[in-house]
């Protein structure tokens, strides 16, 4: 970190400074010039709070030089972690499809889709049961039943399932699942990564539509703070000017994330395009990218699917882009 | 609403398609042309979930040519709501500052704010107490040990409070609260809005960093659904590629807003720009603009502020720009 | 096109904006309802300024079903264009590399680099003389020398050369140039644009940093418009609020480009991240998306090139991308 | 300028690097630590490369403490320029409105409207002759005639005249035009932005939709370089997620174009919102925000205008807000 005095400090505001960063633990080098004087901060100042220090009368500007996320950056933890689901490997070299419908919506719905998508090569099943939606007359999800027959077809299948928490108070009801997606407008509802903090589960935590790659990794900081190092990120698209598209996949995410942490980066190319003629060549850019896994909504009937249909596959077309991601990955692992 | 259907659809699954849109109460009006039919739907479309009819075979686009929301919808409320809080009025030509510090600190801290800012003109104290911090490193507030020093300056000082709820387990703490905050970075946390949407509190409703206007409505159109239609509306800067100040203060959502709907606008000039000297400017800007309020942050020590004190000004400054503002309000009423 | 009408417009007021539309030789399709009249106008509507109409006291809102491009649009042309670049294929199926130095800087290092890629599997060229930088006092370029340079490193390798122009007074110096590149900052220089529509040379479209895809293909059709078909379009990366790239490469460009248009698509991941180890990820995912070219830059000696050597790659570097491009290629063909 | 190396760096490569530094005339302030090195640079920064820096093996982060602009920057030139239009003063306190019409379209239209415009207040006058549109469909202005009907106009009611250039080929028709306008799209137009350095015109540069404010400063240096000084910011909206404004007027650019340069700043919102009835708010808070000017669509009849129809005011709503205007400015210069 680097501090940036204003011109015209008082030596005894300087060292009051000092003092004041060696007491946070901090090493300070002294850079005098002639019309500035620059202080280099060197030890753990991701604990240093950059507002508060913006704020000082005595100070210009401050840089970080270093990230403020620790037990997320790979600078601490160089090799890539694994995440185990239920005995599915991802992240490491291991590449998972998580697929299924954006809703869960009856019983014969999820197995089917269920049945289908783990044929064509999904190792986990996604299903919606509680729906972030930007209308309150929008279909809001089958909630707790959603959940029960998500539940279901684990059972008969035996694939772990993927589903959005949008609640903490919901979180007795997520016992059996296996991975608890937080949404992409929840990724900074931080009482929510706190909690999740506290739990063993997986978290797949989505990028928020406007959230830098950075806050990403310090809404998993959250989460890992509390003692969760459970975490998969995932890109689906940021807000950009351009509107032909729902969002602008930042397939530039998958290897910078992947350089700044050590945890697995899955990519979402339904969320991310809205439209199901995008989904595979999305899906085969961001294999190329270097992802760690897709997920991707499946419909057995898109036309008629409860919400975001304009974005689901078929069963069939998601096999035949399974088979087509597995030569693509077998080209650049090399 | 206008639903232009593909070419070569047959006459009878045009038949099927406007069956279903009677059955939801519409009237459909046809257009035939060589080459495209065009479908008007006219009635209460607001429960027409626009993501299903896109995903229908038939369907080439589908556009909405009325507002999906109804409640805080201008067309159907043509008078300005008129807020109460604890007898002082905001919104319809009533025009109120809230200041205060961003986060309480201590008893002395939010005395001496709340007792200043009250001499200046402010009607209204703010005052945080359960803070959203990017980083779980940075200060996270008092939480309820802050709402209680924030209550005891309201039996003290006679002033309503405002202050910002971030989990819907803390809403008994708030019972004395007057206007309960959502955050930006909770706009669509939709399960917040439904909750707040059963209690009649004043509800000041931030706009999300990369939420658009119309989403801002829609989330207001969460709360009202519930039943309560005691909403503030809030610009507080959208993120664009611009960074040299915090966010871009977006101020022709001012009267746009108050075009769209019948809900007040305050605009937090503070959060906004994230520079006190910026205040100033964009605080007269605001009024100008046709701001039914102002949020303003205001520490009795900015330097030594626990958060955000770059962005907090004295209470003087506080007076010398509430008497200029009230000036440019004379102007633009007249 | 729909156009709708306000409330309580004249039947004479109608009438007569339905005479003018029928003067522009459009039909025109009525639905009247209840609360409002909408009109469905059919033809080339290309050529109306959706502007105008905007500005019409009797108009509601105005919305566009086609789109305002022509000559660029797939649906009148729906076979792909292949352009034919001294004999090297691009598009409808042909792909092509497109390497060499951002800038030419010598004799030897445009030879030296030229070989290496035309070794390595580029059958183009390309390299910056004149170079648009935002500081007046970075490198702009070699100018006509560079030129010269590029020119000579043509007849030695037999390479076709790509080389950006800023100035249409400039043209001249172009006459042995194969393929004109216009830049982003360049996209709405409609001057330039207009000029280079009556030339016959090949023109490289890029996107501007702010531009939506169809404000590309509006770009495209101004040198289309002059009678100038050749065109390649290329997404090199837009503005958004994340800053840890560059740029931010929008790979959904290229799937939806080639659907709304007839022309090739190339993409320029070395400018849209600025980062030589994103390079590798970047052209992998372009290529899995459906590009039909890679622009990428190559230097013999990064590290000392005078303008973007943080994202050249060296020629042994860009061999092994190459390779692994063919590969990527086979999987999505087949 | 701060240089932070890269862990591992030998001796002897520091050395040659400070070396290289000395050789461009700056002091180098060496902090060296357990894990980083950190290069402190004093002196004229702005005509080192940035990017050159970066792409050097041996740096792991370059980032500028100054602004790269000089001769625009407030630091070197603490007074406000004030330019001199005919006798008419814009800046350092002299506040001016520039209206007029969109386009020029006739003789009598734009004598009737710059006289109105005159008689409410205005003492400059806008119109555009070569007019930058999206579509080559659209109308394109009426060029050389439309300049030699401004030049009537201005000798008919004495107004300096403001009109945008397009291509530098056209300069010569400028000779009597007062302000030569730089619109948003030939922002970054380095060649135009040289030959204009070069003449001794006004310039009016407007802020291109996609750039920075420092971008937009950079601009007006390439003029400078050239010798001419003369030059008017202006903001003009940018272009962010938000589509239900045309653009997204960012007014705290102004207080900190203001800050950051001498040189004086004015603010279209005919253009920025693209909606009439915005006009008058956004124009109150541009000059309460500290605008040194205003550039207002005015049309004497506004939905048979040409262009931009949608976005012009009457002179008579001119006249209203220019009253209020005036009031504004009592305010806020106290």
């Amino acid at each position: 970190m680097i501090a940036v005095l204003k011109n015209g400090v008082s030596k005894q505001q300087v060292e009051t400074l000092i003092t004041w960063f060696k007491g946070k633990g901090l090493d300070v080098h002294i850079s005098e010039g002639k019309f500035q004087t620059i202080l280099g901060l060197i030890g753990d100042t991701s604990k240093v709070d950059i507002d508060l220090l913006n704020g000082l009368e005595i100070i210009e500007t401050v840089k970080r030089i270093s990230d403020p996320f620790k037990s997320a950056n790979r600078k601490f933890h160089p090799d890539d972690t694994v995440i185990d689901i239920g005995g599915i490997k991802l992240g490491g070299g291991n590449f998972q499809f998580i697929a299924g419908p954006c809703s869960v919506e009856s019983h014969d719905q999820i197995l089917e889709v269920a049945t289908k998508v783990k044929q064509a090569g999904a190792n986990l099943l996604r299903g919606g049961a509680f729906k972030p939606r930007t209308s309150p007359y929008d279909f809001q999800g089958l909630k707790g039943q959603g959940l029960e027959l998500l539940k279901e077809a684990k059972v008969k299948t035996g694939m772990p399932i993927v589903t959005e928490i949008m609640n903490i108070n919901t979180l007795d009801l997520f016992e059996d699942v296996d991975v608890i997606q937080v949404g992409a407008r929840n990724m900074q509802n931080f009482d929510l990564l706190k909690e999740l903090g506290h739990t063993n589960k997986v978290i797949l935590l989505k990028r928020g539509l406007a959230n830098t790659m950075k806050e990403l990794l310090m809404s998993a900081e959250y989460i890992m703070a509390g003692g969760n190092e459970n975490i998969i990120l995932c890109e689906r698209g940021i807000r950009s000017f351009e509107t032909y598209t729902r969002n602008t996949l930042d397939l530039s995410a998958v290897p910078m994330l992947k350089e700044l942490s050590h945890l697995p980066v899955v990519v979402d190319p339904s969320h991310a395009t809205g439209m199901a003629r995008l989904v595979r060549p999305m899906a085969l850019a961001a294999v190329a990218a270097g992802a760690d896994g897709l997920m991707i909504e499946v419909h057995n009937d898109p036309p008629h699917a409860l919400c975001d249909g304009a974005q689901s596959i078929t069963p069939e077309e998601f096999e035949s882009i399974a088979q087509q991601v597995k030569k693509v990955r077998e080209v650049i692992k090399g």
